[in-house]
């Protein structure tokens, strides 16, 4: 019964939704400090910081998340689950982003955010894993896929070791949080600017 | 005159606007705890669990209203209240969520969780008995309707069923509330796959 | 130049995507009650009906909104910016509602409510003065507006005379407040259903 | 690989979508003053006004928004990261309208809002100069840009000023940021309506 069968377009326009909102209300936890003097402010810092940094990763996911699904004709329930697993994690990141920006020192926060990250990773790999099961016949796509799943399997790699790293030096996992959109980032736009 | 009729995929948009929002303000329920200790966030473990919880059910909700609605063919001022009605019960789940999660122990917000789920219900009901009486000459339809209405009376009868139940038993309830969900995912996954 | 021209389907969704909002976060004002008992939560009852009310007069907004700007073929500068500002005076409904429903049996918050509802219902009239001017060539589309019109024009009577009521009656205000969606819901069933 | 490749309309709304709740959440750091008095509620008034000015400053960015994406033919990476690069900017706009609410007669607070809109405005510039040089072809095209540009740069300028100014007096930086969406609101309106 094809009747109820869902279409891309409103998967996307409903994760973009989602996504939208994460983005935006990460803002509400910058609370602005009662004292406007500069000391005050730059308590916030950190948690500006963090922000700007989850602000990056999300949009990273968003591009990826764009990329992944564009493509997708017949919208699963697998397909349609994974997504939704995807959304769940990515949601928790205004949790994990006011947390770390609030104990940015502390090992459990700064363990929290990896973790948190990891999960995103791990559910994008699910989704791609879908993806490429159920597209399997078109060559060209599951190689592209394959290719891509490999970069997604080392960041998920690194976030996951970024979790215990944060017992030994909240720095080290720092720079892996930092590294990962780097490395993705310009990827990304290497691709992009090929394709013109 | 046809000149305001509503289109399905705006009624869609709408919807789906309003879920997004519904399942991702949820999250800033999610407090930071002051402290970076694991006893400190461990407090937090029911407001997540309710949060992880409310996000599958709506998740659900999510799902169920888009194949509800994608059929529509007009979009009658019933269907459109019928609608609205379901979206401020939904509107009300990140209160009882929050509730739930800071009063996981006590009967009566376990009840009123369940109650907000039963309005929830018994709104889907509603909505699906206007569908049913807008599209009576669509046979096929009217059947597909019908045996899901069965899913959703039983499934309202259960959360009826947990109101009372939370002052005997909270865990109980919870049963309950975990119950459905996964009665309803199943089913869905297989209908979504036969589908193919 | 057209190049710039914004498309109606554009304007809609952008209004559609903030009364979504609006309606939404609404409810992040009903802060759960920290003790568990009966009385707590009637505490919070007043909050609730004034979130019931908002809600309701929002969803006849967007409806009302639907209809009038569906018909719209050229989106002009005038109309961008009555739509925004209506946009900006429902955009305050959350601020109201919180502010009736904390001090519901107080003036000056039940003015205030009845005050920004009134100025929805003013820009609301601006909004649909702008569309006669634009397609005053239409004449059956003039005499819709017309008519409707009138019905705007006389909720606004009601609502501007519900603020000095206020000073003598919280209830006489109350009486107003419902009054209105009572008298919009059910002409608009009537018309959309004579319309099938 | 064209598989990928973002369409300006998903581009639009998902902007949208970040716009509309950046509008719509401003109204959420109006809390509603605890005590029903006059002069409780004139406390909020700075708050209010500063949120009425950022909606309006966000609104014509709305608006400028789109008749800038409008035209566009291929989402490029490098438009899809100035895009983001100016949604990073304009989600502070809350946090600093917050700040400058509850600060309004204090430099740092109005230097602060300053900068946010200076941000803005550079970002907004950064993206015109992409589309500027993508689409560097289309002369008619690169004409209005370019006219556009220098009206951007201007404004640019004054917001600059504005950020030391506010440390002599806060009136002036006020004075300028009144001044910009006068001046940017009055010949979008005219350009608009000599379009029709």
């Amino acid at each position: 019964m094809p009747r109820g069968e869902m279409t891309t377009s409103r998967l996307e326009a409903f994760s973009d939704g989602v996504v939208a909102i994460i983005v935006t209300i990460m803002v509400l936890e910058l609370r602005a400090p009662s004292q406007p003097t500069l000391a005050a402010l730059l308590k916030v810092a950190p948690v500006f910081l963090s922000y700007g940094l989850s602000f990056l990763v999300v949009a990273i996911m968003w591009v990826n998340h764009h990329h992944l699904v564009h493509a997708v004709h017949s919208v699963t329930a697998a397909l349609l689950w994974s997504n939704l697993n995807l959304l769940f994690w990515m949601s928790l990141v205004p949790f994990v982003t006011d947390y770390l920006g609030k104990n940015y020192h502390e090992s459990l926060a700064v363990a929290l955010y990896g973790l948190d990250l990891l999960m995103c990773s791990v559910a994008f790999f699910l989704l791609r894993l879908v993806l490429i099961r159920q597209d399997r016949n078109d060559t060209a796509l599951t190689e592209y896929h394959s290719s891509v799943q490999r970069k997604n399997a080392f960041s998920a790699a690194l976030y996951l070791l970024s979790v215990p790293l944060a017992y030994f030096s909240v720095y080290a996992s720092f720079f892996v949080f930092v590294l990962i959109p780097a490395m993705y980032f310009l990827p990304e736009k290497r691709l992009a600017e090929g394709r013109e």
